[in-house]
Formats: C-alpha cells, sequence, structure tokens
C-alpha cells in the first residue's frame, strides 16, 4: 500500500526562502497570510491529505465510479465522507474571495494544498478542483446577482462546479461546437446538445452542480465567433436561494478510462436545459479561457503531484528492497543482499525524480506568486510583468510538468521491478494516473504550440525579454560567486540555447509556420530546462544562504547535491532539443499524407 | 476498436533488400527457405493474427483470466479456441528443429512472425512465447530422453511451457532463491516453495504445461552456485507418453496487473512437487541464461510490436479526425476542419514512431541473422563475430527497443487526445501492454548493467570492436555517395559518441564501478541510437538500388524520408546521453540514503 507524506519543508523553504513571501506583507492577501499561519494552514492540511484522501486513492482506483440506470452516480467508498470531511474544514474557502465567504489567503498557498490533495489522490483532487474553476469562471465573468447566488456555495464546497467544453467531435477545436443555446422570454436560454469527458460531471457528493457550458446560441456566426457561456445548475436554483427543480441535464454514460477511476468522467447529456447566459454573447470562448491559465497552472501541478508521490514511494522501496550487492561492496553485510538504494541506476531514476520535483514545484511557485502580483499589486509594472509571466509560463508549467511528471513516475514504477507492474503497489496507479495530464486542459502539443504561436511574440516578444534579462540580473549579481558558479554557468549555457532557439524561430517559424509547428515541443522543452535550471540557481543561492545560517542542517547540502544532479544530468538535454528544433519542418513534413 | 496490418512490405524490404538472406541459401535452414516460401508463410501468418488474435486483443484486455477455487485458470473468451487454430497451423513449430517436429526454418523467419503475434495480441503470444522458452532449454540442456518426452509436444504446441525464476523475495538477485529440491531414490527430486510473476503459469488452453523451475537441491552451495534447473510437468509423463498424475505445483494467485491481462500471470505453489534434474546440478543458472538471449531478444521486439501497432492505429485517426486548420492553410477546404496529420507536431509524433520502429525492427532482424549465422555457418569466424554480436546486442535490443517503445507508444495515444485515455480505442492498453516489456526478463537497468559490465569488456572488447570496425567499412565503402552522404555523416558522428562513451568507461568505469553503474542507462542509449542510425544506413542504401531498379515505387522514396527524419531528429539525442554519461558517479551518488 503507498504511503504519502506532504513535502512540508519544500513549502517552507519556497515560500520563505527562495521566494521570500514576507516582502509582501504589506500587500492584500499577503498581508493576512504571515509565514506562521500559512505554515499551520499547511501543516492541518498535511494531515487531511496524508490521513484521509491518500488511504482513499486504491480504493477509488480499484472501485471507480458507478451510474446507476436513472443517470445518477456513485462515488467510491470512503470518497462522500471525505468530501464533507473536506468540506468541514472550510478548504474550498482557502485563497477564495472573502466577499463570498472565501479565507482569501494567497493562490500560492492554495497551490501548495492542490499539489498535496493531488499526490494523495488526484481523482478526488478533481471534484473541488472543477468547482474552483467554476468559481474562477463566475467570479470573473457573472453578474452581481450570479455572484451571489452561485459563489457562496462553491465556496463553502456545498455545491460543486464542472466544466463543459468537449463534444464528440470537437475538443481542440471548439469552433466545431454544436450544443445550441435557444433564447427565452424570461432572458434564460434552453441548452440541448452532448458534452463528453466531463470531469465530476456527476456525483452524490454535493446538494448541486454548477455546469459552465459552451454552446451557440440560434442564429450566432460558426466557428469560434459565436460561442456562448452558460451556466446550467443541476438544480435550477430557487430566488431564495433554496434548491428547485431539477434540470434537463443527466450523465448517460461514464467513461472507462486509463486511470483516474475515482473521478466521474461524463458525457452528459442536454435536453432544454435552462441555462444563464455569463459573460457577453458570443465571447464565450474568451471568457473560458480566462479560467484556463488557473487551470493549466492546476493540471501542471498535477503532473508533479504524482512524480512526487511515485518518487516518495520508490524511495521507500529502495531504501527496504534488498537484492544484490553495491558495485563498490556489501554496505550491509549483515544481510543476504544490500538495499537496491546503493546501486547507481536506482539512484539516477531516484535524482532525475527528486531534481525534477523540486526544480519543477519552484517553478509552479514562482509563477503562481507572479498570479498573486498580478491580482494584488499596486505597482503597474510589477503587473505587466507578473501577467506577461502568467501568459508564457503557463503552457511550460502544464506540458513540461506533465511530461516529466509522466516520466519520472515512470522511473520510479521501474525501481520496483516486477512489482511495480501489479497494482498491489500502487505504482501503476500513479503512473496512469499521471497520464491523463498530459491530456486533458490542452494537450501538450497545442500547449506548445500556444507557447511559440502566441505567448512568444506577444507584444514584440515582451515577456521573454523580461525573462531573459531576469537571468542575465542574476547571472550579473552572481558570477563573482565560487560557491555558485556551477550553477551560474549552466543556467547561462541553458539561456543561451533557449536564446538560440527562440531565434532560430524568429528567423524561421515566420515565413513557414510549419517551422513553428514543427520545433513547437522541442522549443517548449528548451524553455522548461532553462527555467528549472534558472530555478535551481535560485534555490541553489538560498541554500547557500541558509547553510550559512544554520551548517548543522542537512537539508541545505542535500538541497545543493540535488541541484548539482539536475544541471549535470538533466540540463544538458537541451542541446539535442535545440538540434532538432534547427533541423526544421522538413524532416517532419517530408512524407505525402497516403505515405504513411 | 484498433486494428492491425502487419508489415508484410517490410519483412520482404529488411530480409530480401537489406540483408539478402538469399546469400546464405547454401546454408541449413535457409536452404529451406527460399524468399517466395518465406513471403508465403508470413502472409499466411499475418491473415491469422490479423483476422484471429488482433479482434482478441481487446477481448483479453478486459477479460482477463479467471482463477478457479481449485487452481484452474480459465483464458479470457476466444483464446482457447485461437489457440486450437494456432497449434492446427502448425506455427509452434515454425523455426523448432525438425527432429522434433518443427519445419526448420530460419529464426529469423520466426522472428517476423512473432511480432506479428505480439502487435495482434501481446498477452496471448506470452503462451506461445513461453514455450519457445522451455523449447530451448530443454533443447540445449536436456538429455535424449528428456528432449524425446518434452519436445515433440512443445513443438506442436499440444503443451506449452514457462520459466519459473522469481519469488517473493528475489528477482534479479536469484542467488537468494529458496526454493528447494530434495533427490529421491528414483533420481528425481521432489521440489517445494513459492515462484512469482509466472506468465502463462495456468490456464486451459494445452493438455501439459512443462514448468522449468530454478530451485536450490538441499545441501548445495547458498548463492548463485547452487542453483538447480528442473523440469516439471504440470501432469506428470508416463513412459509411454500419456500424461499420469497431476503434480503438485498449484496456482495459487492470478496478480492484477497493469496490462498484459490476457496472460495469466500466476504464483506457483510447489508442494513436493516431481522434478527432473536438466543440466548439470548446481548450474542451472547458466542453462537458464543460455536461453535469456533469445527471450531477450522476443522481448524487445515486444516493444517494438507495440509502438508498431499504436503507430498504425495513430495513423487511422489522424487521417480521420478533423480538428483546426494547418497552420500553411486549409488542406481539406470543403470540410469543417482538416484532418489532424496536418499537423507538424502530430506528423513530428507519427515520424518518432514510424523511424524508430522500421529502425529497430531492421535492428533485432540484423541481430537475429547473427543468431542464425551462428548456428548454421561452417565458418569459424563468422560463428565467433555472430555470438559476439548476439551477446552485445541482446541488452541494447531489449532496453532500448522497449524503452523507446513504451515512449512512442504514449506519443501515439496522445494523437488521440481524451480518445486516447478511455479504454475503448485501445490505445491505453497498448501502452499498459508495453509497460511490462521494460521489465520483465531482466528490468533494463539489469541489461544496461550486463552491457557495460560484462558484454563490452569480454574477450578484451572484441565484439565492440568488431562493430566498430563493420561501421568503419561502411563508411569508407559509401563516403562517396552523394546521396548516401547524409546517412554516412550521420553514422560518422553517431559512432564517435559511442566511441567516446566507451572510451570514458573504460578510463573510469573500471578505477570506479559506480561510475560504471551511473553511465550504464546512457551508454545503452547510445548503443542503441549509434545502432539505429546504422540500420537506417543499411536501409537507406538498400532502398537508393531498389529506386533505381523501380523509380516507380514511392516505398523506396518513404524509407528514405523515414530514415533522414531519424538522423535529423533522433541521432541528436546522443549528445545528451554522451554529456550525462561523462558527468560520472558522482552528481548520482552524492547524497547518502538517509537524505532521499
Amino acid at each position: 500500500m503507498p504511503s504519502y507524506k506532504a513535502p512540508l519543508r519544500e513549502y517552507r523553504f519556497l515560500l520563505r526562502d527562495v521566494l521570500e513571501i514576507e516582502r509582501y506583507a504589506n500587500l492584500p492577501t499577503f498581508a493576512d497570510a504571515p509565514m506562521d499561519l500559512v505554515d499551520q494552514v499547511l501543516e492541518e492540511g498535511a494531515k487531511f491529505c496524508e490521513g484521509v484522501l491518500a488511504p482513499l486513492n486504491a480504493v477509488g482506483d480499484a472501485h471507480g465510479c458507478k451510474r446507476n440506470e436513472d443517470g445518477s452516480v456513485e462515488t467510491p467508498p470512503g470518497f462522500k465522507d471525505a468530501y464533507k470531511q473536506y468540506v468541514e474544514g472550510g478548504w474550498p474557502a482557502l485563497s477564495a474571495d472573502p466577499n463570498y465567504g472565501g479565507q482569501g489567503l494567497p493562490h500560492i498557498i492554495g497551490l501548495a494544498w492542490n499539489e498535496m490533495v493531488a499526490s494523495a489522490n488526484m481523482a478526488f483532487g478533481m471534484y473541488p478542483g472543477l468547482s474552483h474553476g467554476a468559481y474562477e469562471a463566475i467570479h470573473l465573468h457573472g453578474t452581481d446577482e450570479q455572484k451571489q447566488t452561485y459563489l457562496p456555495k462553491l465556496v463553502t464546497g456545498e455545491w460543486t462546479g464542472t466544466m463543459n467544453l468537449t463534444e464528440p467531435h470537437c475538443g481542440t477545436d471548439l469552433g466545431l461546437l454544436r450544443t445550441k443555446a435557444v433564447p427565452q422570454a424570461d432572458g434564460s436560454y434552453k441548452i440541448t446538445g452532448q458534452k463528453i469527458f466531463i470531469s465530476a460531471g456527476e456525483h452524490d457528493m454535493a446538494d448541486n452542480i454548477i455546469h459552465l457550458v459552451l454552446a451557440r446560441i440560434e442564429g450566432a456566426p460558426g466557428g469560434t465567433k459565436g460561442i456562448s457561456l452558460f451556466i446550467v445548475p443541476k438544480f435550477i436554483v430557487k430566488e431564495d436561494g433554496a434548491l428547485g427543480e431539477r434540470n434537463g441535464v443527466v450523465c448517460g454514460k461514464l467513461e472507462e478510462k486509463m486511470g483516474i477511476h475515482g473521478n466521474s468522467t461524463c458525457v452528459l447529456n442536454y435536453d432544454d436545459a435552462v441555462g444563464y447566459l455569463i459573460g457577453a454573447e458570443n465571447k464565450g470562448l474568451s471568457a473560458m479561457f480566462t479560467m484556463m491559465n488557473v487551470a493549466r497552472l492546476g493540471v501542471g501541478l498535477q503532473g508533479l503531484s504524482q512524480s512526487e508521490v511515485a518518487y516518495q514511494n520508490g524511495v521507500i522501496y529502495a531504501k527496504d528492497r534488498v537484492q544484490g550487492r553495491s558495485l563498490t561492496g556489501p554496505k550491509n553485510a549483515d544481510g543476504p543482499a544490500d538495499p537496491i538504494i546503493v546501486h547507481p541506476d536506482v539512484r539516477r531514476m531516484l535524482m532525475d525524480a527528486k531534481s525534477f520535483n523540486e526544480g519543477a514545484r519552484a517553478f509552479a511557485f514562482w509563477t503562481a506568486l507572479h498570479g498573486d502580483l498580478l491580482n494584488v499589486s499596486p505597482d503597474e509594472k510589477v503587473r505587466e510583468k507578473a501577467e506577461d509571466y502568467m501568459a508564457l509560463m503557463t503552457p511550460v508549467i502544464k506540458s513540461y510538468l506533465t511530461e516529466k511528471g509522466y516520466l519520472t513516475a515512470t522511473d520510479c514504477q521501474q525501481i520496483f521491478g516486477g512489482h511495480g507492474y501489479i497494482e498491489e503497489h500502487g505504482m501503476s496507479q500513479f503512473v496512469r494516473d499521471a497520464r491523463i495530464t498530459m491530456i486533458y486542459e490542452g494537450a501538450n502539443g497545442i500547449q506548445a504550440l500556444d507557447l511559440v504561436g502566441r505567448k512568444l511574440g506577444a507584444n514584440g516578444g515582451r515577456a521573454l525579454f523580461s525573462f531573459f534579462a531576469e537571468i542575465d540580473d542574476f547571472i550579473h549579481e552572481n558570477e563573482n560567486d565560487a560557491e555558485l558558479k556551477d550553477f551560474v554557468e549552466a543556467l547561462q549555457k541553458s539561456k543561451g540555447e533557449l536564446q538560440e532557439g527562440a531565434m532560430w524561430l524568429m528567423q524561421n517559424g515566420m515565413s513557414n509556420f510549419d517551422n513553428a509547428g514543427a520545433a513547437s515541443h522541442d522549443f517548449l522543452n528548451l524553455f522548461g530546462i532553462a527555467a528549472l535550471t534558472y530555478m535551481w540557481a535560485l534555490q541553489a543561492k538560498a541554500a547557500l544562504a541558509g547553510k550559512k545560517a544554520n551548517g548543522a542542517d542537512a537539508y541545505f547540502d542535500t538541497k545543493l547535491a540535488t541541484g548539482r544532479y539536475f544541471i549535470a544530468r538533466v540540463t544538458p538535454e537541451a542541446g539535442a532539443h535545440l538540434a532538432k528544433l534547427k533541423s526544421g519542418a522538413d524532416p517532419v513534413m517530408a512524407l505525402p499524407a497516403e505515405a504513411f
């Protein structure tokens, strides 16, 4: 049975020593989150995730959800009760708006909480995760009345939410969508159509489910310009806030999936369901996409979360399982064999995972901090940079963290040998659950295209130049620090490779868009490597300072060694990505379609 | 529902044009396999795999095997009948020894057949696959009587076989094994112990199952030097060949696995089971390992097989699914959107898979040809080189083909977006089935250690030098061929990187064995890339010749473009592996175990 320990020390190190969030104590939300409160909140959260959610992870995988003939859906044993505790603990409110009952903590604290939940039980975490998406959409685009009607209950968690985009014939290309909305005399709409792959689409844990649904108003233009966003509650909410009639939306089927069995992935059939327009007519896509940055950061974090929990269990097994002897002589001479953690190739897999997890977490947190600054900073320049960074980094976090997370989870499964392949040890589940993160909320290929096609060139490349300038400043400030030398050099090299990739794109991507498309995956990886190399430089600097302040704490040496592994063994991957990128579209597009 | 088409044209191209097996028509086995007969056999085999085995693949995954209370095991619906057809078709006999009823075709033909079976239905293919392992062991190490007793029925397929190595506390480190064998007055032994992860360990498809079991004879030395190999039939075979008593071996449990659900993975409990020593006392491990080269080649091929079938279905989906528009303008202007095969990032994934599949298949076939020459060549030099190559290439094929096969299968699943994550389309199964190939028959990390620790230095590095010399000859012969220029240059670079890695290992691996261990994974990948680059050079040369002979056949242009993709987009990965390798053991081993 796999276990999970929340990486509280990592959170503290990142928040206090690396990102120094106490600097922002004068800003809203941060003002209410002094470090000792943050520690306390995360410790409480850790207890809940470790004690309540983690033990249900395998249960959810084995049992899955069950659809009854009437379309109602039962969640796996224990989920309903755990969700009740989740609500009672006030967790959905953590970083929500105090105007609607939220606790108003910075989003970066919510991010740490989300990672813990996803590591403990990703399928469970998706229920409140999707609610948060619905909350964001209504909070940003809803009328005051809509906010008053839906937000308080979403914030308490009494109601959950969903996002309805995909239809059988369209996922990525939402311009094709067919679900229709017919205006009614009372200002509402009747929604009809079929949505698929709706996570948390129907379940037995909450009193109501607030569906956010993309649909086309009768007579609206075709393509993406005629799509509107609607609120479609499972139970219609009466004026006094009480629940009224059951709406015309029913779960027609639960999908059989590779993983996340504990989450109900529904086909939802809308049949003259009552819906309320949210945001402007025909502007549904842009309303939906404003939620996407947050959702995509969350998915990147899910990739990391599976890598983290797989790593933790890989470590336990590698210390426990004895098999063979160390290549440099027995390390457990009294035992029948050495624990397999003595073997360099097992170490390689663990260090790959550990150095990825800690670098990736730093990257997600650093980006989320910019998200908070975008919301609360009084300084326009800070907000501009924060907005630039959120836009630029989001596709990188979504793709790089999920792809690498899947691979490191696979590596940690590998450490178990045959025992990793049987379901008993839980490693298969981490890999199977991680697999979806590369697909949903915009498949990774779409993220890469978003990066090179939209984000890179926005405002004349301002976001990227700003990132380069920040790295240059770091290099300049630290180039004479002998202890940071390895990190500064690796960063310089990695930044140079990213720059070369960007330059190649500028010179070749405009003349032939296929060059941009063919380069996008490798450019995104170049970016991910450079970003994590920078994160390791930041962490190394903080660790060196920590070591000076408290030399007896082995944590800082571990941190430095982990970073050195990353720059020795991961940063060099950038060279291969750059070489591939520069080979251009020709090798990729040479074959006519019929030659496949 | 996924489909499968056997790549018959690829087999023909490899066997006839690249490997030119007709050269060997004067040698045994090849003499009986003229190209037109080979074509015919493979065509027949393709029909069976496509029509009978492939449709049962998803059935096997969904139903799995069922263990009854008495320990008997039912295979998935349709498997028993398919196996009957398999036996009636004479397929188990394909490359078996004519002295025992085999058809005596070269093993390389058997390899093509095995790939087709594994692509169509890997879980099914493991039943006869394991039989072949048992056949090999008895054929190589059995007494005449043992051969007469067991081989004919294994060759017809009326009986199947298994290999029993792993115990709960030991897999890789067989020196720890505890299953004991007690000598009996009649020369037989009583075998007692528990074996786990026994593929095809119990089922309802054959009259008898011949288990090959590693056990320790009472009083034998501890460790690997006291292990013997035994034949333990499920039903004891009487002197007249009839089946006698049920032996004391029972399936205690079926494992719940991530994939290959159609194969029965058993815990086998031996309780005073009658066993017969095969080979010399205490030499069981080396007897087992002589079978391993063949088995490991087969597993490498399984990795390729899942990549191949995933690729085929990825292509079908990419041509069929319309979503978005080409970056360079609509390609399907009359339709609502373009087929996704127009998108460069989809192409990238398809080309990665296609160029891997065709390079990997060439590598496996080229190696298998050496395996055949080892058996039948009258020339001692040829046999020596063949033996060297078999030893050297086996771990590379096992690991490189399975790891890349898993990744390309994952990529092809990615092409399906959310539809790839639900079980309906079958892509999840290909990934889940492929996952085991990285683990069983010696986990990939063990293969890498075998390569650097044992194979590389054997006979003063003779095998590697011989491979380098062969590549140098090719380069020398073709360096002035303008049409081959790209391939020759890529090969030169790739060989240089492999050589540099080998040199580094020689200089650093002996002084600190951890350097060898830490480098092993990356060295194996360097090797795999160099080998496939060489295979692409060989294929390009044959394709250019083919094109000259028959310019109208687009096959050859496709082949060349696929090869050019490989050298532009895959060969450059070697640089990253070399850089990682040369960073040595220090970053990998820096942390004390308790720091994890």
